[in-house]
């Protein structure tokens, strides 16, 4: 059957970095337009609050354009209030007020038909040696999710890691500490975002990442992107690393049937271009997958790596018309 | 009361990589005469199976040397047995046969009145795309630690980990993963050893590692080394990341009353140098932060980063009897 | 007589990244008022053209804040004229813009005293793979670096390298592309910007950046701040990598009399206090150096790296007035 | 007419690391006889002094399996007499018997046919901060390589970057302080070995390199290889970087056309799989590049990114059979 498709929403509009601004603002309504302009898109996510500000609004452009609400991205990063910290700042007020919006994110999620909200604790790190104490912030962090989760059990709750930026270090910046946090947190509806990119920035394979989090039953979502493993480049997914976006595919395919949502910056590049080339690149990924065989690649891998590599070229070589050597 | 320094022995004897050999072959006693020569160390880490073929021997050289054996490590990595894997074998003997080995080295440890195994699993983990399954090796390293730790439950089992090297991909490489996995393990008598190289080189802050360990009361051991975070060099703890060095030696003398392991490799230079440095950097660490002030310390961290590092620069400032300048 | 301290003023204004924005707005005299308030900082790096509007507002500015016009720092990323490249833009007339920006920041220059200018091409790269045609980009960039530099031979123009950010790959890279690229412009008033993080992140040892470019009598500038070496933090010099800070202050101390321009981001912090630190921690490096002693340190580096860490050793160990050990 | 395939020779041979000794031991005439079994290669690199201890016998065994010498590599790191250094080392008798193991590698070169010496300078760097002199190293390896380099104007002279390993950090790591080496050395007998692995490794992209290089007629021998950017893993030459290796080998095509020495290590695996598995990657890519069409490739490379990423994803849609959409 596939994957469902969806784009982070807020990067069909205007976006920044450190020197510039890039693209045009648009409305909600502009940049439901360009996605659902996307062949094979079927979803969004929106970020809260931002984007979802008003419900009505939202549930009937969403309707109009005919897109799923995907899943809800609660940013807990961007406002000055979270600048010192959010769930893990020192003040009391900000860490409840971080757990509201996350809240607040959860409802907005059920009420617009996805019982998914992911969210990323960027302000939630450090830069310097000596700026924070380790032990407290990680407690706060524990027992913030805790409290989002049982506020709407029904809801999803979806944690997503990065190593870093804006911080030099965020708190929470792998799949293995990310699996721990779950453990610690302890409830059934808080799990993981796989950001693919954030995994290889992180230094991991992604397709380990995503076997071992679906092995947890904690693999509530898919952020699709690229880069080259030094920074969260948010480029089309399979566009640097490509045998590693067929294997996290492969695994995909198995063992996940939730969104991948297209964590895709366009910045410089016409964004329907950018996200059709996404969806096409997934589709390529899919049906090299299918046509090699999953079945014949699963034997093959336990026959080690030549033999998987062998597999693909002998497919590749007779799409191409080569003359075979035998491997 | 300070720290307990040992060497891990088979740094003194002869030392390889892929293009060259280094040192000379040097027997246990021309080993354990280096360290015991370096003013500060009282302990040593000895390697199953090279250097605890003989356990007679051992114990007798060790007392000669007035040396204790501060732990074993168990070297699942080197013998060709392990080349297609040890713990996470697809053969089935020889995941008993790194059980096995475990077991041994924790006998040993029990025997020579240390109680703690560590052991770094680099041969269990992959290099290629599609080259292994990644939900099988898993399940089975889980299992090989149960196993053994079950074996001799008052012996300390440490599992190290390491991004890579030599394998692309180690099973454990993130303080996160390792402990997400004693999660699973669930036995309370094992825990981490903490490289703080490696630490570094899995882009952790290794003080923040160290607390988080701690924390958990999975902080069996500490291996002390530094490196410029791009690979396990094992040079001079503090030689490169000096402020980084500080936070963790902080956290240490809070949290943490084990061995210092110095995991520092001498190549192209003397060993006793080497390791009569590394003993000389902690020593100053320690003095730092015990003329600061420990207390001063905590305290500045709560105001920022800013606060934590103008007290290191006063307290340097006046140690250079520098004019001072209100921060 | 010892270095002269300046601050890339327009990180004491507002600041922002991908996900937010930091500090408030402050006007030119604002930011020369904090600029002046760092105890030991003489000048400011000027950013043309957003800083350098009003040429006589500027003079006046600096002359009632007693500060000297460091160097001239040329934006060609910010505007969106430059996201499709500056000098390498496939558009000529972009390209000849391009040029005209980096000689009217020559001409400023030249008037406010400063007769050196600075500019990081960092909207000349690319991101994606089979974007842009290899060749025909270098030759842009040599030859606009050329006419400008032709356009005023007394002001020196210097180019400031930089690995990434924000596109993924920027023109000139290392400080050995940089070198290379001088080479081919063949201009004596052509040097290069060292900014001691930039030369960490692209995996250099900034001392021995700082030792080639002098021997080429081309270290024209230096931009001081530090990082974790896998991402331009623009953290406090010396934070980080204290040993590394310790030995490029050696060789700058030997073989620079220029500028010291503070390249480091305040963003959650204190503008004021983040610059003071930076003075500090470079009058300690500086004090260090002193008094351990230049000769003493060259003569020890004859003997290998222990023999140079002994003699700091044995320096901090005598004033922590610790019991010393004989390295 | 494609690319002509070589094996660096001592890979298939025995192969250590630091913890493992993998493969046996082979002779020479072993190591051939697989080489010449790898359907595609022609050619061997063999190593100075180890494979090329007997002329005569090389010259019999090379003819007898129908190989030519593409080039020789001078080993200037393993033995221990270069440990502190070879074209560098303070002592003036080890510099000059570093040259004299160039001159006598290109002696060899000459006489059997091949007039192409590599040499990668692995011993020639530091590990710690204050550990060498930053001057005078660089002015002896441009000597060493110029006297060299003089010895035989016929013979051409190679240099192969590398960042770090086994030092942390090597004279010349990069492709840009490689192109400057050549200038100062300034001999039209002295060129590069871009590996394209260590390219990856250094953060370049290989076909950026590759074009730079050949613009500057430098370009003098290819070793292929991939990795994961953050070490030299010695992988199948586009197993993980499989755009960035169809963008070299477009570059290639168009620009070079000397020898592919695969410098892939085996270690764990089977050698002639390994290098049989490079060999149908390339022509794997070889035939993609003919087939979307070099001259419509560098087209679609003028009109952006996406324009490019389309024309492949057209390209392998059709060959997957695929129904279209339109990027």
């Amino acid at each position: 059957m596939g994957f469902r498709f969806s784009i982070v929403l807020n990067l069909l509009g205007q976006l920044k970095d450190r020197f510039s601004v890039y693209q045009q603002v648009r409305s909600l309504e502009e940049k439901l337009a360009i996605a659902c302009s996307v062949e094979g898109v079927t979803g969004v996510e929106m970020v809260f609050p931002d984007e979802l500000v008003d419900i009505e609004l939202a549930r009937d452009l969403l309707a109009k354009h005919n897109l799923h609400l995907s899943s809800v991205n609660v940013n807990l990063k961007g406002d000055p209030r979270w600048h010192q910290g959010a769930l893990t700042a020192s003040d009391r007020a900000t860490r409840a007020e971080a757990v509201r919006w996350i809240v607040r994110g959860m409802e907005i999620a059920a009420d617009l038909g996805s019982n998914l909200v992911t969210m990323c604790p960027l302000a939630d790190g450090h830069d310097y040696p000596f700026e924070i104490d380790f032990n407290t912030p990680w407690n706060h962090f524990i027992q913030g999710i805790q409290s989002a989760a049982d506020s709407h059990p029904e809801v999803r709750l979806s944690l997503e890691y990065k190593a870093s930026e804006p911080r030099a270090q965020v708190i929470i910046g792998t799949v293995g500490k990310t699996l721990y946090a779950c453990d610690q947190i302890d409830r059934t509806n808080v799990g993981v975002t796989l950001d693919t990119g954030h995994a290889l920035f992180a230094g991991e394979h992604a397709a380990q990442s995503a076997a071992l989090l679906s092995q947890a039953r904690r693999l509530f979502l898919v952020h699709g992107n690229d880069n080259y493993r030094n920074w969260d480049w948010d480029m089309v997914p399979g566009s640097v690393n490509f045998w590693d976006f067929l294997e996290s595919t492969f695994y995909l395919m198995r063992d996940y049937d939730g969104w991948i949502a297209f964590d895709v910056s366009p910045t410089r590049l016409d964004p329907t271009q950018v996200m059709q080339s996404s969806v096409r690149m997934f589709r390529v990924a899919e049906a090299l997958i299918s046509q090699v065989g999953p079945d014949e690649i699963a034997r093959s891998i336990a026959q080690g790596p030549m033999a998987s590599m062998g597999l693909f070229l002998t497919f590749l070589e007779g799409r191409l018309q080569l003359g075979q050597i035998a491997g």
